[in-house]
């Protein structure tokens, strides 16, 4: 028998020799196995779990007897009699090494642990937040060694945690004193860690043992939709999620509306900047309640958004936006006291992190983008597209990444188009038209039926059919296109030129009648030329940002195409690029993201060691100006072709075949583009 | 001739070699020289003015050409015509070097300058703020380089400054963009650094070339006044100095009193927090009005206060500073944003800095008294005392320093005290009485005449003889015991053992009577029994603390005191030294250094290097705890006796005889010292 004794941890694979009577979690700590503790191995907390393994370990050549542990102690019985342990666990302070043994560390007591994402790409978080917890039993102060109760604290904090520069704000130093003497000087602390040094902010301190959840917000600021997730900071759990119209819309439907509103009106931006500060603590609010949680607990904040959104919310005046040479204020990223937001609904001691922006018109969005879809980490030549009132749009790979913004205009959320609306029950999302009888069949939003299944009135009789979403916007188009319908140029044919009574008159145009209700009194659902007009342009735009960058990188074609944004989430790949939204690639490389921005946000909540990263990577994107870019023209003139007027699209020919129908000889059918242009 | 050329800088004596054309400005930096300069040497600031030397210089064994220099140039010339200009001197950032050269660097144009101390002594200051201002000529916006306003200006200051890590605030960012437009990318920035790390924050900005002084408060925050200096941050001058009362005083004269009332009064500690900050405001509103300046231009504040008052600034209850063991909540120094505590008189951004406290009874004003008076640079052993109505003492030299603070109690302030009243005019405070006759003179504050000098009642008329303030006391009672009218156990004699009628009975005890206007009704001034009790136990106090700090040292004498405190200023050293008040030392080592906690404040307010030096000293000075130490009651004991019942006074014996009276056999006489310590 020696005095010392094997240690394998699992599934780190970790291994060491160890005197006797070593407790587990400070052999794990001297390996540097990621095992959790937050009362720095007291028993209080029971992070530590361990599962030891027993019997024959073929593979490490090893056979753990019975008693490789110290015997189960009373500390271990009092916790799992009082909250609970899975069969088979041990409190890795508690138990000590008598012999080989093999000990698996649980994925729930890993400090690093790794959540999935919900989404179609499965990313993982690793988490390691900015804020955390910890249990600390500080020295009694003594008259002979007159240090503050602050200063022991600190050394506390170093001695038994290995945490230095620990900073307080009076708020905190008001209330140490009661709370130390309360916990009779064992007290948990929350603490927040700069990503820029090595400082801890001290933002709050419980008497005693305190388990209460730290939480954190996440926020997507959009210019149309707010998107928030509330996070458990200890798991990365999202406990609730919410979204809110941003009340600015009522200022200026786009960005450069609110700019324009802030310029016109004295004191507009301060509106602005309030009305979006009150919607987030509307916002914190609603989802503290919803996740039946105190909003107290929120100790962090990180946000997201379009460089106009970032200056209404940091409260500098977005006007030098408007205008060349669109400078910002500041475009590094931002830690500061989400107080100084106006943020009362959280805990005062809150903090806030802002992610930097890339350029005056490349947000923080488009960083949270980056950070969620790593471009930078991609071997293929990536392009990631953000849709919305704005798109972001991204390219690149390990070696180089650009990025540009392109003004796509509303379109794609529904607005502007005639039927169009946002995204809710009762808007058609689906639609496919037959190309011989050019009969339409669709689906809303709120029902699995097709418009032409039995059951479907019945299925939609709560809201009916109400309009067309931004998503439906893109099928009817496409397969209007596909059906022979509309033309290349964009032109929708009059009924003897296609061969359909849905094709009415509308002045010198033509419009498709895609639903009818009118005579149950419900509406009319036409798509006119000027809705073809509007999709025209937006995607034109879209295109003609991602095919600059293209250009830029010396590239023709892509590997792959990410749509992100809540909106590109529900695109069909294959209907985007009969619109030639997005350049041509196999249809089975399109994939969503969903709101990449939002889960960039999740992870800078959830990983400090993230926010230098995206720091890194924005310092290191290429930014791309569309605005004073001439092949931006020439690649929009050229994109208003549906799907293009010189790009070849070989893949999208091999899953469809676009008929060659021309109906711009027919005279007068094109007034309605040289209305337009005009 | 060669194409480089000899410079040498006085009173530096800095010199090297540089090519022809080399301005002097840029000689002088390569070479170390402290020469200012505000604008980065364009010719705007003036700050690097230098005088040339002309003709024959043999200590340097140089002969000076006249056109060493190169011409006076357009620059020079509309600076001279517009600001003025001393004849002789030129612009260093304008003058080139043409041929070897003497230049003198005069005093204002030192950025180190050192700025004399009105006082004893007249101790320098090197100027080297925390808070200064440059100008910065920053990069324009430009589409393909997307920084932010805020991170080009940063960029600026490194490369024109070399100033790093520049942090600033919302409230500055939203500043920022207007202002950068306005100045035409010129711009002044207001600086501060911090002393722990090398941050720079960006406190304020203005368009183009600003020249507003940059003010900082030094504030003494005493229990019972509080004395502020208005400094010139550029180069130290005082503008203004004002003392206010601390309105605490109506929650108890005393800190312990206060402590109490916060006890006894739940939210007393918040309304005396409130009470002290808005005297700050009104304080700095009215030196700035005094000085005809801006309080906005206020961008810094240093206190210096002690535990209780520190606490109560903070707004931390002082609860635990009553009892023991007397735990300071924070003893750190401290650096946090003016507005905290509410400081809204002075400029929103100004930062404030508090010298850390030594321990529980021994503050930050105990830690600005060590940094104006270096007892840790002393060569020979100091006794530092700030008395007040705690006492601060300080005893050391350049090996250890020691610290204890005692409870004088108010009596050397004049409360307590029959008669006892503030310094203002009309109180007595310089006393003699004739050993044979025990008839006493005087002098008032506010004349220069003694009492018996002719037109002594017509100099005082305005005020008349209104009470005895805290040196006429210490002076009275100590030329009571040179005349025979005390004897060393502090009791008065009667009018036959004293052989005076001035000695008047007072129940079972005398009174000495040193004034009397009554037949014109005016006050009788009398000193009482009482009175010398009072006095002796303050001057107990005070000699114990010393005496005890001198047995932790191991020495039994001290080499030389130095009185400090406002009241200390004015105290006679003969006279504390027959009191026993201070220990036995030549009376030509008893100097007094005026209000040096204020003087300490300066410092730290024009020194950023001293809040360094101060802390790194106050964590090497070690806190003697009075309250705990037996030797201390001892010590009390022996030092009730006048000068003292053990102690010898040698040195005092050289100077006066004291007689060797004693009135404690009269019986009944001493019923007054046995009533107050029953």
């Amino acid at each position: 028998m020696t005095d010392d004794a094997l240690v394998i941890f699992t599934p780190s694979g970790k291994r060491g020799r160890f005197p006797l009577g070593t407790p587990v979690l400070q052999a794990a700590r001297q390996l540097g196995v990621d095992l959790d503790s937050v009362c720095g191995g007291r028993g209080i907390c029971s992070k530590c779990q361990i599962t030891p393994g027993y019997g024959e370990f073929p593979k490490h050549g090893l056979t753990v007897a019975a008693d490789a542990l110290s015997e189960w102690n009373a500390v271990e019985d009092r916790y799992k009699r009082i909250r609970g342990l899975i069969d088979g666990r041990r409190l890795g302070c508690q138990a000590k090494v008598m012999g080989d043994v093999v000990i698996d560390v649980p994925p729930e007591s890993q400090v690093h642990k790794q959540v999935i994402r919900k989404s179609a790409t499965d990313r993982v978080i690793e988490m390691d937040p900015a804020t955390r917890a910890v249990y600390v039993e500080v020295a009694e102060p003594d008259m002979h060694e007159p240090s503050g109760d602050f200063e022991r604290l600190a050394q506390a904090l170093k001695d038994q945690w290995q945490i230095e520069d620990v900073e307080a704000d009076l708020t905190l130093l008001r209330r140490l004193q009661p709370v130390l003497r309360k916990g009779e000087w064992k007290v948990t602390v929350v603490l927040n860690k700069c990503n820029h040094d090595a400082r801890h902010r001290l933002l709050d301190i419980f008497p005693g043992f305190d388990e209460r959840p730290l939480l954190g917000l996440a926020i997507d600021l959009g210019s149309t939709t707010i998107a928030a997730h509330l996070c458990d900071l200890r798991d990365g759990r999202v406990l609730a999620s919410s979204g809110l119209m941003n009340p600015q819309i009522r200022f200026g439907e786009d960005l450069m509306s609110r700019v324009s509103y802030a310029m016109m009106n004295p004191g507009g931006d301060v509106e602005m900047t309030r009305a979006v500060r009150e919607a987030m603590n509307t916002l914190a609010k609603a989802l503290a309640t919803e996740a039946q949680v105190p909003p107290e607990q929120i100790y962090e904040t990180v946000f997201v958004c379009n460089p106009v959104m970032h200056h209404l919310l940091l409260g500098i005046d977005p006007v030098e936006l408007g205008q060349a040479p669109f400078a910002l204020a500041t475009s590094s990223s931002l830690s500061f006291p989400a107080r100084d937001l106006d943020l009362t609904a959280i805990n005062p001691a809150a903090r806030t992190y802002v992610l930097p922006c890339i350029a005056g018109h490349v947000g923080a969005d488009c960083a949270a983008v980056a950070l969620s879809e790593e471009p930078n980490k991609s071997k293929d030549m990536v392009l990631v597209v953000d849709v919305g009132t704005n798109a972001e749009i991204l390219l690149g790979n390990e070696t180089r990444v650009l990025a540009c913004s392109s003004p796509t205009g509303p379109a794609f959320e529904g607005a502007q188009i005639s039927s169009g609306q946002r995204a809710a029950p009762g808007a058609i999302e689906r639609v496919e038209i037959d190309p011989v009888t050019k009969e339409p069949r669709f689906r809303v939003i709120g029902s699995d039926l097709w418009s032409d299944d039995p059951g479907f009135a019945e299925a939609t009789k709560a809201t009916g059919v109400t309009g067309i979403c931004g998503s439906g916007i893109i099928e009817v188009v496409a397969e209007m296109r596909a059906a022979g319908i509309l033309d290349a140029g964009g032109l929708i044919g009059g009924p003897d030129q296609v061969g359909t009574a849905r094709c009415l008159p509308e002045g010198r145009t033509f419009s498709y009648l895609l639903h009818d209700a009118s005579a149950e009194g419900g509406p009319r659902i036409l798509v006119t030329q000027g809705d073809i007009r509007a999709i025209q342009l937006a995607k034109s735009a879209l295109y003609a940002g991602a095919r600059l960058l293209m250009d830029e990188m010396g590239v023709d074609t892509v590997d792959r195409v990410t749509l992100a944004g809540a909106f590109g989430a529900h695109i069909s790949p294959k209907h985007a690029m009969i619109l030639g939204m997005i350049p041509d690639v196999p249809l089975e490389k399109v994939v969503s993201a969903g709101n990449a921005a939002g889960t960039g946000a999740r992870i800078a909540l959830c990983n400090v060691a993230a926010r230098n990263q995206i720091e890194e990577v924005v310092r290191h994107i290429h930014k791309v100006e569309t605005a004073i870019e001439p092949r931006f023209q020439e690649h929009f003139v050229n994109a208003s072709a549906i799907p293009n007027a010189v790009e070849p699209f070989p893949n999208l020919a091999t899953v469809v075949t676009l008929p060659d129908v021309s109906f711009n000889t027919g005279g007068g059918g094109d007034g309605g583009r040289r209305r337009r242009r005009g």
